[in-house]
């Protein structure tokens, strides 16, 4: 089981590290916005003739294909491979992988090529990356808990990425250590791209942590205490948002210890 | 007048249909959150390779001309066709037509190749797609109700389509058929994507409504008591996008027959 | 001193100038939200097809290089040079700058062609336009006031162009005339994109204003006010974005004369 590190949080918000975020449009202003609350500084960019330079800035690089086309992957790549080079670690979110051939085979060589240090989709999405042809409906289709558990620890298991499921129930997979993350509220499914906000913050935690695994783990935590106290100020998947982006900003190390509902499985 | 089926927005709910869009930069995630708290699944994507395999997953194909661009216009035909082979019901948005000769353009050419069920625009849109041209001031610009409804009426009869126009009334038309919604507030002009937001919703409904008609009345009803609703709430146009999410996510059947202003009107 | 001229936000209410913005992904939403909260009426597009039609209806031109690509730099020198051709006047928001190479060159080039009105951005990106290379973390980095102070000054003088400064202290400089807005909250800082949204609204006050200098100092106490009002009732970066929203849409000539804090400083 992962060790809660109190002092994660706050290094980030030390550090704020520039996350460099080639991302889809669905998300780009609300996964700025979490950045920002939750202390790191966000960079949007997909131009071939600045990547190079703004992977050389970052600290960490989030590649998300949720509004792929050629030239925006031809610009993952690109980042990924000087990512490699420069030891900035990277967070692959494999949108919609499983539900056209070109999102899966897309995802697959992001991973392939790159190695990211983390993977983080649905259950379905990390599903299709092991080549598990289910039915996947879009992007937001959720196999049960166990299944998804199952392709998250045959992923890791192949790959030697830290996987990471968001669902009712987080799944955080590295090697042999399996994570659980039992916090987050229903209306976490009614706004879009909140799994792209966890797949950011991810991002933020891997410029500051010591292990992959640990920054997929206070991620989903920060993710599920965030939704949690969100919720229960919210009247709906509207002013949630609003309250989200505020717990965001407000929370703290203490939050996460309290708060945070893990639990450890044999994997 | 149409005949207002309670179970519409039930049915709506239980089936959460895939709805497809290839919309504009704008409004892409206002829109995606009010696709989701209606309870429809969204799904945004535009990549040429993958989009005929979209179609195939999609219950509605939504297209929006807003920020339009070459690549992504192949992207919408490419989409339609395939839409039309597989019996997908179409809604075409055309944002700014009139605006300038490669919109007006564009929109002519999507609407006469791939024909519609539903053309949801502003007056001044559906104008320009009869070849009136009017002046234009940009995209929202708002004819008189009685020019519009006349501009409605013209292009539904010689295109077949159902063309539905928001404004402070909104005027539906199919054929003889022609309902008004007396819904609404002011502060839904003050928000960017309002009129995109109720072409997504009209995706929405055309995968579970029997016909057009249908659901192009129940997505400007659920618009403008949604809007009604929250505006009750709110204390301004910023507040009011959180409170229309919140609204939505509630909606019942039973408040768009209590609440909804419907008038019929002889054709 | 620039005289406040209590009718400007009146009379921007009055026209409703079309603002044309080539801008970046990230802010396309929230900025156009902006402009329709203060009155004008917002259009995003880029299409080098349609962009000069654009034009011909606007009053202003925002061009922002946030997310830029080659395809909408092309767009972006296509719409300037009309809207030189026009006397459309042109606000520059060179995101980024200092950044990248790629950044830095095409802010100059379009800098130097196009000779906007007004160049609005955070210290590090004004100082970078100067050819002072200093280190630039990502786009939100600040040098220290006076050190801006002096970059806006000495661009303002080596282009004839009114600088914009923002930050804790804005600092606007055309010519000899030096102006400091000192309202604003340290939340506008956790929300991505206030700094654009500053440059759309200074498009708005071109469309409106005798001199860009007016329209420069205009817009940031538009922002600053706006910005001391929402944080009142805010309860974090969440919060202030819908706030600030409703503060926009209410202001009034008066609230920019009680509670706008302006200075002047010696050139």
């Amino acid at each position: 089981m992962a060790t809660t590190d109190r002092s994660d949080l706050s290094r980030l918000r030390e550090r704020a590290p520039l996350v460099l975020n080639i991302t889809n449009h669905v998300v780009m202003n609300s996964t700025a916005n979490a950045l920002l609350a939750i202390g790191a500084s966000p960079v949007m960019a997909h131009a071939i003739e600045e990547i190079e330079d703004m992977v050389d800035l970052a600290q960490a690089l989030v590649l998300n294909i949720g509004t792929l086309n050629a030239e925006w992957i031809e610009s993952m790549f690109k980042a990924g491979r000087r990512a490699r080079q420069r030891r900035v670690p990277i967070v692959l979110d494999p949108v919609g992988a499983g539900a056209t051939r070109y999102r899966t085979a897309t995802a697959r060589q992001l991973l392939q090529e790159l190695k990211p240090e983390v993977v983080r989709g649905n259950a379905s999405e990390i599903a299709a990356l092991l080549g598990d042809h289910g039915t996947t409906k879009g992007v937001d289709n959720m196999l049960a808990l166990e299944q998804g558990a199952a392709a998250a620890r045959a992923l890791a298991r192949s790959t030697g990425c830290t996987v990471s499921i968001s669902g009712p129930v987080d799944v955080i997979v590295t090697g042999a250590d399996e994570v659980r993350v039992h916090n987050g509220h229903p209306w976490m499914a009614q706004v879009t791209g909140m799994g792209c906000t966890s797949t950011a913050i991810t991002g933020g935690f891997l410029a500051v942590c010591a292990r992959p695994h640990e920054a997929a783990v206070r991620s989903a935590l920060v993710m599920g205490v965030a939704g949690d106290l969100a919720a229960a100020r919210a009247r709906g998947p509207g002013s949630f948002q609003a309250e989200f982006l505020d717990r965001l900003s407000e929370l703290r190390d203490d939050d996460l210890l309290t708060l945070g509902k893990l639990g450890a499985v044999q994997g």
